[in-house]
């Protein structure tokens, strides 16, 4: 037998092997080292929960958001958040959801029993001396209910409640009163959820990749090359570009206001950016015909605008809602201001029939499926520095150095709740039993029929 | 763009913050540290392995306990148990059952084949004269078969099989016997399944989760709030308490005897425990009119009896036999001496009629479920830290700290068994195909048929 | 409450523990750590990637080797492979296949264009002038298509091009060249994939266990006890030993040729190995009649070969191709050198009807399971230390130990491909749709039909 040394191989540069050079070099990336650490999302921001219809009075419902799991409860007309897990062992409220009275909730498995209004632990059903009653409790969540759609205020256990900011420095800026700041020709008064009259229509549904490549993925000029084949856009004959290229150093323009939102405005379709109809070398042109102009704006906590998307006074929101720090859950809302019941009808009628189909899904399809693409990449955390970003990437290096600066806290990775453990058994039987993770809580009672 | 400091926001103390006050303070906690670091389990201990019937003559099965894979061979009227697992390379021996004859089982793959009786290596099929037989052999286990069980002792490789205690140490205490020490005018003389014309009769099933965690859910007198709308208390219209409270401190007695099982008597029904009927300012009350008495008691390594149920002359038994560090197999057994051939028929027909249904599943599945509702809070090993217990469980914390003293060994992590590399592809393969984790080896001629 | 300490057991040791005897002792374990180390397996190799058929003109497939994501196309009559990992965001270039030219493919997310001859980065579709371009690129891998099957050289990013070595040094030794070295009278010209004329006939799939143990069951001289009870064995009054056993020290021979494969040779059924067709004290013994002679041996980067099978003027290839640590595809081949298109139908129709059910399915089935049995006893990692070796397994030592001195690279852990991250979200999700880990990447146009 041969006792020769290993074989040792010379080691030359390849001609073809990855370069350095990217828009985010090494002193780029240090400035946005807190949204590398925010693998979990940002805590401290509001965060849409449920839409309205989805929390019918009495009902109750339990979710996860940046690793902290919430139950909400509707009850005599009010909506009430609490930290779903119990102080005691640790289940999950919601899982078999147990109301003795209006404005409480109670542990199904030993009785603890909350106030929603302020946490506390009230009463234990067979312990109602307890000496721990009144000592200890859940945290609460601060909730506002507009547009058909519930928020919830996803704050740290010790966050004070006295600190937590109005609703809308968490949403898009509004018009008209930006009009001067961000004039649009063609929609000078873009809808807001928060007008009056504002009605939401939309969707969610679970993603299975970290909220930062999906949030990214909204705004990056270059993404839209996904769509080039999608049915709206040709069924409408419209002029979607292969991408659209920064042509100048003010594209976009931070939005860091003292008393509101804090995120980023892009100058689509102004001579700031250049939508790219052609490229010759590879043979593409765009033929359709009909301007489809929009605009694009994002602000924290991850709240996407397009303005005048998919039609004329109607503008489209997303989210990307942290739940772990490999899923998230994904938002499509289209917002019009509806001042009659027939414009209710017409805007819902038209959202059921066309929009729902061929843009929430079809055309935003093609997103969900692109992020999870990345999301291999992504998924040990060297994605973030192996990744080779270029000029149209300016949009998200922007992003991710405004919520390195802004956000109001990063969220520590769960511990103890719904699917951190990524291996634990009882989510290996949910894969087995087809149910893959995601964003509801699973109720006891859809599984225990006696 | 702003190069501001990031917002620095003030860290007060929110006022329903989770307190520290809690039954398992600090030094509780430090009483009962063998007791955390059990997570795989107890070693050196009789477990149930399988009914009777699950083990004709002549048959092989492999099963996990406590992370050791084990064999069991019933042959010519004696069950053999061995370690399942090839010293050669490492295939469990129960995947392809091989005999070639009574007293002896070979591996399938290369023909290494062991002594029953000993584990000794005595032959390789095409290796008869290899100087490694007679050196080396698998661990062998001692079975034990009463009332339609199987029991093994699972040991350590080195725990001298001269130290094996007698079964009935590891099973609950017996009566007339133990009748003046633990009294009940009631049912003077429960039965045991080591009696005379015991039958067994029940059922056995994974479970999601640490098996800690489950056995704390079986003598825990404020679980039963979970079973406060199950079909046969309100079939036979019992009064089920809300949950049971402690009342002074000799509400538990410790079993701790030289020669015998290590254990807890709880004093229910008497004076030093108050069921809680009602609770007022939770608008609760039980309505039900008939009494139904019952007694629990837990001894090592987690044998739960609870006497008088679910009827008059009969007890229940469980068992939560650890598997892995997040599985258990949930043995749930009534038992009951029967000294006729009618007397036997007529409780197995009461079996398969009304408590099978109602009792062990029903009733008991909705134990099954609250533990697993448990796991993702305990999963991480963080829940034991911070979890904060009341007066009702000085029922587990009573568990903990005498299990700590007196349990036989700490099982290891499994290494190289099934379910310990929690990502293997091949878990994850059975995944796909919608097969949980569980407590039986999967037989190769059941996927391959030429 | 006893305060007493915990009881302390004796440890003595245990008549029939496990002993420290075997083959791979401490000192022969040393000299193959480079294959205990080589879990994602030997790079800069060459390894079959597709058959001819999986890959129409024009068409492009994506899978995995090694860790390392490769996309092939082929493109007017030339097969192309790069790597399948878009150098901007990582995303896997086969997921929806994007061609705007025959000689090269497109991100399908943001546009970008490599050249498929180079990797260079040429244009971006967006964004042809952007800087980035002709500074940075994707590896490419050597191809070779021969007999009807694809080869890639799969190599580490700076493995030089210039030192690639020819297909043939990672193929079985030829014949006629080698038959004075090799000779055997009943084959004196094995067949080989390079002969002129030569069909590959065969099938690839995915196991679920490392390539390693694999490999080492496909030469392993006992393990043919696992096709003891084989439908084609006794349909054909196969004569199947128990188990060949090394008779002298010259049982193997080594190949290690300066311009050549590296590899090992097994003299069997000659006398330097025993057929075992007997054994006593367990009752075995071979009752069947035709004699079914063949010859094994094995090349890097783990390429078996066995002469005369299973039938006459055919040889069975298979490949072990590692895909992650803990999956590799399967190759089972069937060549032969067939002169006119009459013999190639013959070869075909035989293929068809006979070898693919009760060959590479019914007879190889055996060892597919027989290796993911022995998976969980490896996934750790311990099992190489654990195993007990025999006489039998000179044979996968010694392949241990020269595979140790003349692998070309041992290939890194994969870091942001697919499988890597074993609890990805969407890899559950894959397991949740019934779908196990395997080598292709999923098309996204397969998902998605909007």
């Amino acid at each position: 037998m041969s006792e020769s040394t290993p074989v040792r191989r010379r080691t030359i540069v390849n001609k073809h092997e990855i370069s350095d050079k990217r828009m985010n070099d090494q002193k780029t990336q240090s400035q946005y080292q807190p949204y590398k650490d925010a693998a979990w999302g940002f805590i401290n921001h509001w965060y849409p929960a449920l839409f309205s219809e989805e929390l019918p009075d009495q009902h109750v419902e339990g979710i996860q958001i940046c690793g902290v799991p919430i139950l909400l409860r509707r009850s005599n007309g009010r909506i009430y958040a609490v930290k779903d897990q119990c102080v005691h062992r640790g289940v999950r409220l919601s899982a078999k959801p147990t109301c003795f009275n209006e404005t409480s909730i109670a542990c199904w498995y030993h009785g603890f029993n909350f106030d929603l209004e302020t946490g506390v632990l009230n009463n234990i059903v067979a312990n109602p001396d307890s000496t721990l009653i009144g000592t200890t409790g859940i945290t609460t969540y601060p909730v506002e209910e507009v547009g058909g759609m519930i928020f919830v205020f996803v704050r740290e256990d010790d966050f004070p409640l006295d600190d937590v900011p109005p609703l809308h420095h968490d949403l898009p800026v509004r018009f008209p009163e930006s009009g001067e700041r961000f004039p649009h020709p063609l929609w000078p008064s873009a809808p807001s959820i928060l007008d009056e009259g504002a009605v939401a229509l939309g969707m969610h549904r679970t993603g299975q990749s970290n909220w930062r490549i999906a949030c990214e993925n909204g705004f990056d000029n270059a993404h839209i090359l996904v769509h080039k084949d999608n049915t709206i856009v040709h069924a409408l004959n419209w002029v979607l570009p292969l991408g659209i290229l920064p042509t100048s150093d003010d594209a976009i323009t931070l939005i860091e206001d003292e008393d509101g939102p804090k995120g980023q405005m892009q100058w689509l379709f102004t001579d700031r950016w250049k939508p790219v109809l052609e490229n010759k070398d590879l043979g593409l042109k765009i033929e359709n015909v009909n301007g489809r102009f929009y605009r694009t704006s994002v602000v924290l906590p991850g709240v996407l605008m397009v303005e005048n998307w998919p039609e004329e006074h109607v503008v489209q929101y997303e989210w990307y809602v942290p739940i772990t720090d490999d899923m998230y859950e994904y938002w499509e809302v289209l917002v019009r201001v509806c001042k009659t019941d027939e414009d209710r009808k017409k805007f819902k009628y038209r959202f059921d029939h066309v929009y729902k189909q061929l843009c929430l899904e079809g055309f935003n399809d093609c997103d969900l499926y692109a992020r999870e693409a990345m999301e291999e990449f992504y998924a040990d955390g060297t994605g973030w520095d192996n990744e080779q970003l270029v000029e149209t990437d300016i949009s998200p290096v922007t992003w991710r150095k405004l919520t390195s600066r802004w956000n109001r806290g990063i969220a520590k990775p769960g511990k103890g709740v719904t699917n951190a453990t990524k291996t634990s058994s009882i989510r290996m039987r949910r894969l087995a039993e087809g149910k893959a993770p995601g964003y509801f809580v699973e109720k006891i009672d859809d599984l225990n029929k006696h």
